[in-house]
């Protein structure tokens, strides 16, 4: 199924859902109530079944919450949905600017004394502990939405499949004894592990329970003898093996189980939910012993992205010579969008896009997060830029990756700022650095070249990628945030960009793999890192003003397009061969 | 009273006090006592009286603390200390390797129960609340070396002057009056102030208690009203008039003032002594509020730190001459300072060296906190490099500059080391950045170059530096430590390196300030900075491999040496204008 660009929000529906949830409020004895845009799992995207936000309000974004009072309804959202909120939503709800307002300051506001609900699967214990150390009176209730929501569709029961072990590098049991070893040295007896991609690593099995990622939905109890309890609907796993040491128990026997574990159970109270938190008598409370393992790509991983890059670029060399040979024409970005997700179903591998393209022509390219919708549809123009950022998931890898394109003759202005957008990926791209470096540490390193001119961007330079998982996975990040040292086999995006308001923007993004570099001569640390780039795509030589890169840049930037040329040629023909051999041609 | 190069260290000294410290324990009843290299201050320098640490264990390093019980005592000292204090302390001393072991970790180890005593005024809430929470019992006292030490030196009584409005930019009245509205504002009806840097600021005044640094020693009380109880010995203030606002009291008044006062009081956990929480009743825990005003040079000083500097860069011309001419001839690391110092003390205007300078010679200079003595001093030799780290103290500003030299020709792997080093230092010379960001940001700009070659340093790249006060000086930092965002009118040394253990070592210092840059053509950003280099000294050509640098690059070498030539022409003649011409000669 392709994308939908839908307009999916019903304002006018609004009104009598909330009064429905003030009812069901007052007979719970509740003052208040949150909902908010999550799942048990904390993940990016929610099933269907939990749209609460989007049901109750009509906000579709992929962040934000909801709270409600009895005379007093507010939206949260942070600065991508400011103006899509205002649209989304019936004026019964008032929009609120977050994080510059917390929840609690805002609850101060509209209801000084109160008990205030939240449903404790939906929340972590980090969340519920910040509220109530700002004096929130806060109370667990089974949901009220649920209660009113007449048709809400049930948890989704995706058909799960197995990661094989040559893509995954290592089989489920060798994940499971390494961890086991980690929680006996932690004096654990068991580790509680709630986030879908922790689990579907752990077990090497992917799923369909939600878009655009291939996890598995399921609550997992791993001992510290390896072996995993895992609580499911059983009727997603009619098409895998899950092997020795892996008991299956109906998700409803979770807190049940987790009640009854005795000794030191690990937890992270960043992730699990509050209600996981509630019965366990003897926490240890530590980050999901997964995320590191998980960011570390195995030789099987980065050689799987290593394909799945090779074969998402075809497909994205057919499309840029479909563009540059069609628009603007009477393209829009939602026919743009259309074609390049055609091309990527053209290889037959594709299982899903990694996430909703982003297809932005002219202004449109300048909302970094920008969802063309058909309302929002606008047509490809002569001397506009146009700007995809888009992916794939295939079973060996997940591509994200982004271009801009010059549709006809720009601006000196634009393409001088494409021109220092290049230099800042070109400086990630070219970087070497010691082990123990994080992402903050060399995040400006994207940035020296536009701030010269005055210039930034508002977003990280980067965030971490999964191996046929989520496109954004922690804990490595290429941000000013981004705490955790970069270490072999994570991979990264690198996508800075330059936005200028109702004008043009700009995003160029490759995604790279943190490798040991070779020995220098004249090197005397012990360990160096670097960067091997995983994407192999031109980068529009029309939109560079090439006086502004040094030397070493344009060595780069000729380097890399002669890699394109190099691994993409055995795999084009005939026109779009040229266009190929044109588009790497030497700067 | 030029730089002395004599060693202090009488290691033979330390078991008889080591034995009299133990009988005064057993008096006081304590199991064990904590000796830091502090004084109520917390600054880098202690006065004589204040030199417990070297009195007892004879090491005389610029940072430890001992640790004494019945039967064992340890010095614990941080990585740069670790060879001297092996040479320093007699065996009755175990050398501890600091931070990697903790003094909890420690004690707990050397004696499982029992009374640890500390002097609370040499340790801060902060340090007192780390141990408290690792589980050591502790009880404060009297001074017990205090008791055993003979002929402690009295407290300083150094002459107290007064800094003009004309150099520091903003009288003590404006700036006491700015902090009073702060602490109205923050609901408090006073605040102790016990860093000399700061009270030295306040109140206008500049001190001689201890050595490179002219602060004065007192402890300060400031009013909701802008008013000021100093507590300090009126000895010191025979030629100098504070003005209205600022009353006087003996040293002894200030517990109980402190004591005595009412409301919510400010105060710095991370930089008062334990003793003045112990008599608060109210505390707002608050950095000092003199710390960023502080930091944010007034345009008086910016301007005084130009004249100071260029004054001290004539100086640093003369002798780099003289360096030419002589070395190495039969020079040493003593000689060569001695005869920097002798430049400096011709220009009539050095009150004092603002630190001890590190002379340097071939494989000392890998030692980047080297202190030259009468046991370790070393012959220039030809082929070798020469570093030197000095600086002065002026009435108009403090100077702080490293220049690497090539005594003769050298091996090509040391002048690529330079150039890169040189490439980090002219990486933040040129950057330019948005308000918001810190020198953590910034640090790894100094560091690509290096790191590209598989090469670093151990050291932040740059540290604040005060206006005829500490040349180290806080909150502003580069370094990956340095969270607190650049603001106008910060001054920071640009000191990337790189060390040759047991064969060289480079670094490369300018003092630069940060300043509104200019709008650029293309800027969206609202504002932007940039940082204005102070320090102009030729650097050393012969080190440079031309071909390493990118053409903006050697720009700005070229620009630097013509800015250098420009403004130190007209200050020499002769020999030394000849070769300073060749010294700025573009590459």
């Amino acid at each position: 199924m392709f994308q939908s660009f839908e307009v999916t929000a019903r304002p006018e529906q609004g009104p009598p859902r909330l009064q429905a949830l003030r009812a069901a409020m007052a007979q719970s004895g509740l003052d208040a109530f949150i909902v908010p845009r999550a799942d048990a799992h904390q993940g990016e995207y929610v099933a269907p079944h939990d749209e609460r936000l989007a049901w109750l309000t009509g906000f579709t974004g992929s962040a934000g919450f909801a709270v409600v009072t009895q005379s007093r309804a507010a939206v949260f959202v942070d600065g991508r949905y400011r103006v899509q909120v205002r649209a989304q939503v019936a004026d019964v709800f008032e929009p609120v600017d977050w994080p510059e307002t917390s929840l609690d300051a805002w609850l101060k506001d509209a209801m000084p004394k109160g008990v205030v609900g939240y449903d404790p699967w939906l929340h972590t214990p980090r969340e519920i502990r910040q509220l109530v150390a700002a004096g929130i009176e806060l109370k667990a209730v089974r949901n009220p939405v649920d209660a009113i929501w007449d048709d809400q569709p049930a948890p989704p029961v995706g058909r799960v499949i197995s990661q094989p072990d040559a893509l995954a590098g290592r089989s489920s049991a060798e994940k499971r004894g390494g961890l086991a070893e980690e929680l006996r040295a932690a004096g654990c007896t068991a580790c509680v592990i709630t986030l879908p991609d922790s689990l579907s690593w752990l077990l090497n099995i992917r799923g369909e329970d939600i878009p655009r990622n291939p996890v598995v939905h399921g609550m997992t109890i791993l001992h510290d003898t390896g072996d995993v309890d895992l609580f499911i609907d059983a009727a997603k796993l009619a098409d895998v093996d899950l092997g020795a040491g892996v008991t299956l128990h109906a998700p409803d026997a979770f807190i049940p189980a987790c009640a009854a574990l005795t000794g030191l159970v690990m937890a992270d109270p960043d992730t699990a939910p509050q209600a996981v938190f509630d019965v366990l008598s003897d926490v240890h409370e530590a980050r999901d012993p997964c995320l590191l393992p998980k960011a570390c790509k195995t030789e099987a991983e980065i050689s799987g992205a290593r394909t799945a890059h090779l074969r998402d670029a075809v497909a994205m060399v057919h499309f840029l010579h479909w563009l540059e040979t069609h628009a603007p024409g009477d393209l829009t970005e939602i026919d743009v969008a259309t074609k390049l997700e055609g091309f990527r179903r053209e290889t037959n591998q594709l299982r899903d896009i990694s996430f909703e393209t982003i297809s932005g022509a002219g202004p449109h390219a300048a909302l970094p997060h920008y969802r063309v919708t058909k309302d929002s549809n606008r047509a490809l123009k002569e001397g506009e830029v146009y700007l995809v950022d888009s992916g794939g998931q295939y079973q060996d890898g997940t591509t994200d990756i982004t271009r801009t394109i010059g549709i006809g003759p720009q601006a000196d202005h634009v393409r001088r700022a494409f021109t220092r957008v290049l230099q800042g990926m070109i400086g990630i791209s070219r970087l070497r650095f010691p082990p123990g470096i994080s992402g903050a540490d060399i995040d400006s390193v994207a940035r020296v070249a536009l701030w010269a001119a005055g210039q930034d961007y508002a977003h990280g330079t980067g965030h971490g990628v999964g191996a046929y998982l989520s496109v954004h996975e922690g804990p490595q990040r290429l941000a000013r945030t981004g705490r955790e040292p970069l270490q072999k086999g994570m991979i990264l995006s690198n996508e800075p960009g330059f936005y200028a308001e109702g004008e043009f923007g700009i995003r160029i993004e490759n995604l790279i793999v943190v490798e040991p570099a070779p020995r220098q001569p004249d090197q005397s640390l012990p360990e160096l890192l670097q960067f091997e780039t995983l994407t192999f795509v031109p980068i529009d030589r029309h939109m560079i003003e090439r006086e502004m890169l040094t030397a070493p840049e344009r060595e780069w930037m000729n380097s890399y397009h002669a890699d394109c040329l190099e691994k993409l040629s055995p795999h084009v023909t005939g026109d779009v061969a040229e266009w190929l051999r044109a588009a790497c041609a030497p700067l």
